[in-house]
Parts: structure tokens; sequence; C-alpha cells
């Protein structure tokens, strides 16, 4: 048997344990799993999962659990690979610093992970270095280590590819990771236009996904109080116009296959559910990227700025709930001339 | 001693109660009042109201209290004045039909509401009135019969003119009613432009009230956060634009003034407190009539649009939550051809 890559996992929430599972499934990886809140429970009773995948696991654990980058360094790497899923809210959270000591010079960087130009740090602070792009279509959920996965695992990786390599090898650490990925019960293929895939899975992201959180309604009823036809398809056609401004050409019909995709389910969308949560929101990948990429090419995006603005102000909500931002005890106002 | 006019008011709110006080107040009229939910508590101990204007006043209660308008025509009509200080929810009560049994002959109807478009439907219905403006500045909130007022009652009252009746006679009746609304501690006074007022005072209330609704922060908040150069200006630019397309001509600098208006306060608009408490927003007055004049004057509002698609759907879950809509338990989706 060959020797298992070394893989290092950071963000072990209910797409990242699926991720982890996965890649300790083959028998080909030796997984490191950077655990924070969960770390406890996970050394002692491991993740429960409920997979419409794999069915029902108890005590699933990586090969090693580490408390912190640095941990898993020093006891788990080198790595080969260094894998991203967790939440990108780079207004809060700067995973290139945190990820870097784990980024040695034959690591390449997978980002499995929403948005568009997420790339762009790792790319100046890793310029040696091979970066994947995962985009991942899978409802799973981490309630204190109980994973519930209810969509099937569907994920393309491909890569941000870097100019100064040979494509030749950046596909070839590529498909190593889809092999390791892939098995039986899921469908891990190589994804040949990133760009491509990650436009296409922002036309529910960037539209869905806020509106749903700024009224508090999961897919469902927003269709059914009549928000599909005029404001989601208004917000989707803005996307596609970027979109083509950034070269990529989606077509028409994807408006409609986002709008059903959901189709049974009242479903609740992530942002829903991290608004319901507290947590912070992924919006400068979702939305404030393509409006600035709107902006450079001159394409108007009435409908998507207020959502914008809107979500800024809920993201600031978010942060002083959470002790990022503190408001002074006097409200400042201007002093008259 | 005069005899007292005979009043009738709708809708003893935290607005409405301090109005009650000042009709009460001046000795000039009787006032009845329709009450539901407070009905049992302020027949037995009355209002309690802490006053910026009045101080502190235990026990308050209009001369007359009546369960319902037919109970209140039954045993204290006719009225004089039949004043409405509801909020204005068409697309949920039509208030027209239920003021419609206390209108006689004689009445006049007073409506101190927010919003645009509001007198259509009481003119359409009753075509030989006068029918009255009231708009109010005053911050003044009821939980549970304690009435909390922290802002002086400036109230401007005018006249709906209706065309087929005498200028001269309407403006008497106004003016009477300002007559038994004034006194020395507050400030009601004559409304020479109605449309004016209200367009005014939307520049707040299609403005930031939703913005707050919509993102669940206070006009303090959404200043320091940013929302207020951004959004907030452009939302008033909409309406400003719109009360120009309708004949009103708002100065600029009444962005500068509405959005000072709640200095130093970290002042929560009652739309967002509406939200907070599960109550009906007042979109379609305040927003809707509003868009629907954009639209007929083919003037351009991106942003108030996608506000209202917002609201709308914010409305339709406060339905659902009182049982005004019921859900399918299974979503309903079209059925492929």
């Amino acid at each position: 048997m060959a020797s298992r890559s070394k893989v290092l996992l950071v963000g072990s929430g209910g797409v990242g344990t699926m991720v982890a599972y996965a890649l300790e499934y083959s028998g080909k990886a030796e997984v490191t799993s950077v655990l924070r809140s969960d770390y406890d429970k996970v050394v002692k009773d491991g993740f429960t999962i409920d997979s419409c995948d794999y069915g029902h696991i108890e005590c699933f654990r990586t090969t090693n659990i580490a408390k912190s980058v640095s941990d898993a360094c020093e006891n788990h790497g080198p790595f080969e690979y260094v894998v991203l899923v967790t939440k990108c809210v780079p207004d809060v959270t700067n995973m290139v610093e945190i990820i870097a000591p784990a980024v040695t010079e034959e690591s390449t960087v997978v980002l499995i992970q929403n948005g568009i130009g997420i790339e762009t740090g790792f790319k100046q602070k890793f310029p040696g270095h091979t970066i994947l792009s995962g985009v991942s279509m899978i409802g799973s959920a981490n309630r204190g280590a109980q994973i519930s996965h209810e969509v099937s695992d569907f994920v393309k990786i491909g890569v941000f590819y870097n100019p100064t390599l040979p494509k030749e090898k950046q596909d070839a650490v590529c498909k190593k990771f889809i092999d390791i990925y892939d098995n039986d019960k899921i469908e891990c293929t190589f994804d040949e236009d990133v760009k491509f895939s990650r436009w296409r899975k922002l036309v529910y992201n960037s539209c869905i996904n806020p509106v749903s959180a700024l009224v508090d309604l999961d897919v469902g009823r927003i269709e059914l109080f009549g928000g599909d036809g005029g404001l989601i398809e208004q917000l989707m056609n803005e996307i596609l116009a970027i979109a083509k401004s950034d070269g990529v050409d989606l077509p028409e019909d994807v408006i409609e296959f986002m709008i059903r995709s959901d189709d049974p389910n009242y479903y609740k969308p992530s942002m829903q559910v991290d608004v319901e949560k507290g947590n912070y929101l992924e919006i400068e990948v979702i939305i404030g990227n393509p409006l600035r990429i709107a902006k450079k090419n001159g394409v108007s995006t009435p409908a998507l700025s207020v959502i914008y603005e809107l979500l800024k102000l809920v993201q600031c909500r978010i942060k002083e709930q959470k002790g990022l931002i503190v408001v002074p005890k006097e409200r400042p106002v201007p002093t008259s001339a």
C-alpha cells in the first residue's frame, strides 16, 4: 500500500467533517483536523454522523486531531494538502495568516469555500504554490459534533491556475486530490473551469441566500409569498451581467435551475441559518467581491448594491453581538459649526 | 360653558392615548375611545401615563370607553369627529368599513396616521364629508396601558380638501378641531399644505424606518455602521424625486434634518419596534403608495423598490405568524411539463 497523503483540514463543520470523512474513507489520506469548540467532545466521543451517502456512523475521528494549526504542524506535519472548509469571512478572519505555518514548500492549498476572489490573498502569500478550488454541493450541518448530512456530496475540484507554474503539474496535484477524495458513495470530479463554477454557484448564493437572511424566510416561503419572481430574478440577472463582464457566459436557464434547486423543500439557506445563530455572514466573497468587479467593469447593480448595504449593517450587528465592535455609550453626533 | 364636542377615538395606543388626553385636557371634548385588548384593564385602572408634556398621570380614562365602534355609536354617539390614530395597514385591516357606522351626516373624519394616499378610501366612502389630516411628531409607546411619552407632542392638522365642499367650511371644522386639541402644554397647528407635510415626513418614514426594520438596528447604530451616508440618502433622494413628480418640492436640506432628527439618541424607529413585536408594518401607505406614484410618473426608484420587495416578504412572515396566511404543509412546486 502506498503511503497515505498527509492532509490538514481546517474547518470541521457540517461540510468539513464530510470532506474529512471522504478523505479518510478512501484509505489514501491521513487527515489531521484542527478543532476548536468541539475539540474535547470529539477527542472523547468522536463525531456522530447521519449521512445520506454513508449511513449512520458513530464515533468518527480523523487520524489526528489538533487544537490549532501550530499544534498540527508540530505533531503531524508536514502536509501535502492544506484544506480549508471554513466559512469565508475575510472582514473578520484572515485565513491566509492562520494557515501560513502549515504551508511548506510541498504544500498545495485547497479552498472548499464559497465566493469569488477568495484565492487572491493565498496567491499573494504563497506565490510558488498550487491552489485548488472546491465547489461543493452538500447539505450538511454540524450541531455540537452531531453531523446531519442530507444532500449527496457532489464536489468539483479544479485549479486556480498559477501562470508561473506548469499547468500539467498543477493539474496533476489536483487530480491526485480528486483521487483521494472520490469514492463509490459520492462524486468528486475535475473542474475544468473554476471561474465558471464559482460564478454559477453565486447565482444561488448571492441572491437567494441574502434575501432569506434579510427577511428570515426559507426558500419555499419566499416563493409562496411572491419573492422569487421579482426580486430574486432581478438579483440573479445582475449576477449574470457581472459574470459576463468578467468573461463568464452563464446560460439563461441557470436562473430557473437555481430557483427550483431546493424543490420540494422548505429549505433554509445557510445565510438564514447564520443570522439565526448569530454567525458572521460571508458577504464580502459572495456579494462584495462581485460588486467590486461590477464597479470596475461598469455593470449596473441597483438591487445587489442595496442588498449589500443592508447585509453590511447586519454583519455589523453580529460583530457588535460578538464584541468585535463596541458602540460608545453616548451616541457620537456631529457638532454644529 | 359651551357643550363639549363628541369625539370618537379609534386606536388608543401610544400616540392615540396622548391625542385622547389632549382632547379631554382642554375640556372642550367628550371623548369615547374604542378599546380592544386593553379594555378590561383600562376600565378597571385606566392608563398610567408618563409624559414629557403633562408629567405623571395615574388612572387616565376618556369620558366614555367602548368595546367596539358599534358599541360606541349605540351608547355615546353621534360623533362630531371620528378620529383614527391606528397604524395604517390597509392590506390587513379596512378601517373605512370599521368606522363607517360612526360616520353620520355631521361627522368629520380625522386621520392622524402616516403615509401617502391614506385618505383615498375615506373620500370614496364618505363623499360629502370633510376629512382632516393629522401629521404627528410624538415619541410615545403603549405597553399594556402604560404610556411612555418622550417627545413633546407637535401635531399639524389640515384638510384633505374635498372639491365638492366649500373650502371655508372645511377650514372651519379643521380649526375647531385644532382649538379643541391645542393647549398650553403642546403644539397643535393648522397645516396649510397637507400634501407637503406628508411627503416631508416620508423622507424619514420611508427610508429610516424600513432600513432599521430590515437590519434590526437603531438609528444611532445605522449611522455608526455606515448606513446613513449611502443607502439612507439614496432612499431619501428617491422619495424627494417622487414627491417632486407629485408636485411637492421638498428642500434638499430636509435630508440632513431627518438624518439628524433623533440626535443624540440610539432611537429605535417604530417599524423596528413593530418587527420586534411581530406587529404588521405600514408598508403600503409608507412605501407601496409612493412607489405606485413613482411608477405612474416614470420616476426611477431602484433602491426603494428593493426595500419594498423585502418588506412585503417580512409582512407575509408576520401574517403567517398571526395566522392570516397558512402555508401548505407540503411545498407546492411547479410540475414539469
